[in-house]
């Protein structure tokens, strides 16, 4: 039911296209996955979605557990409908939100103990009790739970929760189910490279259909980013799919896929948008300045999407000025496409073989500054 | 450009169908106007606004003349441009907003000055400076600027408003100059029949197109505005649209047409949405309630939008309870597209000669209950 097809290796870089199968339909990679945390794409219908060419996207484990309940998304017969998505979904594990909850949770080997954000009420995840949680939910592809450390914590706290995270992945197959879901490891070890090489190892070693790199989205340098990806890249199983968590602008989506990423999931294209920011082939724009109170020019003159199309920049720069939910609406729907139109463009370039050529151009171009 | 043909007349009450020819396209009426205060109706794109059958919208002069500002608005080339909207457009005057800034306002013969709610600088409107404001906007239909009492005003404050508006209307008609943009009177009065009636033929004897009735949606008990659309009947000339001002609940619709309105707007289908409410067919429908937490039916089985072909209450229950923004959007589409099947159904019923029972039955229905 999971397979996942290389289709055409970068000879100068890792970049490489491939196909992934799942229940829900193929996903060809490099892929971007929006992020539909709370089981909606922050104001983007469905239908749109579709229309701007998302293949796949991302549900968090830890928002849905706490509200409506993962009971209740079962009950409404999984997340696919009761979202109304009938394509691929991935599930995180719940893991990095718990750990990114400093203050409310306390670790030990069995598993974390957190407070709700909602309402301050005491919760236990374990690796058991989340994949019992990922399968109600139903997605695709559930992501094991682990231990994320912090953008510089220590070396021997690092470790440590590698350590953990390795422990907590065989409990994870161990207690994983479903069979129409397929079950991803998580490589740690923050920003020491010999840590990652060494989880890289271990979660290779262990019977996953994919592989993820986590931690590495949550704080650190662009450039630390990138050493920890090339010193990752040969110890990770070509064969199978290589998810880097939490990445999502242009320049780390074609940083990454040279350095043989093939899923990446992020939440910017959605932020921005809320925050009267596009993604545009000239770099952000920050569309509330004064400057395009009276440009009538579109977002981004090379983009051929249903905004880009219909309104112009002094109407979106109204639309934020006037708190108007529309502009979120629009420059959410116009950054999805941008970010899938520029995959569709990388999986051009590395069937073309002229992928390295065209990260080279990309690194001159001011869409690379992010 | 502007004609306005009656089709078919119902002979049992005031109702009739017919045509309004606008240089945007024609609008069959009776029809439901939605509201785009701010050059945008809130949260809806405008392709779902056509998708669901919105023929008109009306857009309100007040804020635009704020905000982005007319000549702003102008320069983009129009309203419609402006906000990517290529079928007919009404824009108020801004008098029921200026005179709805009760303590931010002064009225002379000549106009108003008030205060703006956005950041206190002072303005000032009078019928030549709206004239102005609305042709630069240039909806196919602009509205007179009109002195609108607060429903409670004692008669001979009623009465002083109505003569003013009757010597502005005047005025507005000698300001009025774009030949592709109709200009609509509006009856005042407040709740006393005769004021009403009064008002009525003075603003008939005068040259305009559409005959608008204002002021009775501001606090009035539905009976009577009932009453005072039963006192206007027989002196609105019936080769004239006309419009009720400010009124959308499904009881006041049907009500409404059965008195003669032709056309109506309000803001209650996306406020509605945004509060979590629903209009079905078994009347207002609070998502919110807990009571619709497992209810995995759409919001009114008997509507075939997209929000009922593809959501749940449960799930939209959901987004209520997580403050997603995807609620306000779906439930506002829904809002609007079960009026404006409303309106579907009045004008066949109309034409099927069997208003007057529709009117019975409807009155019967749980959805009448608004």
């Amino acid at each position: 039911m999971f397979e996942f097809e290389v289709k055409t290796q970068c000879p100068h870089t890792g970049a490489r296209t491939g196909v992934l199968h799942t229940p829900h339909g193929d996903i060809n990679t490099p892929v971007f996955m929006p992020v539909g945390t709370q089981a909606t794409v922050k104001g983007v219908l469905p239908r749109d979605l579709k229309e701007a060419g998302s293949q796949i996207i991302l549900s968090n484990t830890y928002h849905l557990y706490l509200r409506p309940g993962h009971e209740l998304v079962r009950e409404a017969g999984g997340l696919h409908k009761f979202m109304n998505w009938d394509r691929p979904i991935l599930t995180d594990s719940g893991g990095f939100q718990v750990f990114s909850l400093e203050a409310m949770r306390k670790v030990d080997d069995d598993g974390v103990t957190f407070r709700s954000h909602l309402d301050g009420a005491k919760h236990r995840f374990t690796p058991e009790s989340t994949m019992a949680v990922e399968e109600a939910l139903g997605a695709d592809i559930a992501m094991c739970f682990d231990e994320c450390t912090m953008a510089g914590a220590d070396y021997k706290t690092s470790a440590r929760a590698m350590e953990r995270t390795h422990r907590w992945a065989q409990r994870c197959i161990d207690a994983h189910k479903r069979e129409d879901q397929a079950l991803f490891g998580i490589v740690q070890g923050n920003m020491y490279a010999d840590l990652r090489v060494e989880s890289a190892k271990a979660i290779c070693s262990m019977d996953f259909p994919g592989i993820a790199i986590g931690g590495l989205s949550v704080g650190e340098e662009k450039p630390i980013m990138y050493e920890m990806l090339d010193a990752l890249y040969p110890h990770l199983d070509p064969n199978r799919p290589h998810y880097l968590m939490g990445v999502g602008s242009p320049d780390c989506l074609v940083e990454g896929v040279g350095r043989g990423v093939d899923m990446f999931d992020c939440v910017l294209p959605t932020r921005l948008g809320r925050n009267g920011a596009a993604m545009t082939s000239q770099g952000r724009l920050t569309i509330r300045n004064a400057v395009y109170a009276h440009d009538f020019s579109p977002l981004d003159p090379q983009c051929d999407c249903y905004v880009c199309r219909n309104f112009t920049r002094a109407y979106l720069r109204h639309l934020i000025k006037a708190e108007e939910m529309l502009a979120a609406q629009l420059l959410s729907l116009h950054n999805i496409y941008f970010l899938h139109r520029l995959m569709d463009r990388i999986r051009d370039e590395i069937e073309a073989g002229t992928y390295k050529d065209f990260m080279k151009a990309f690194r001159a171009s001011q869409a690379y500054s992010f």
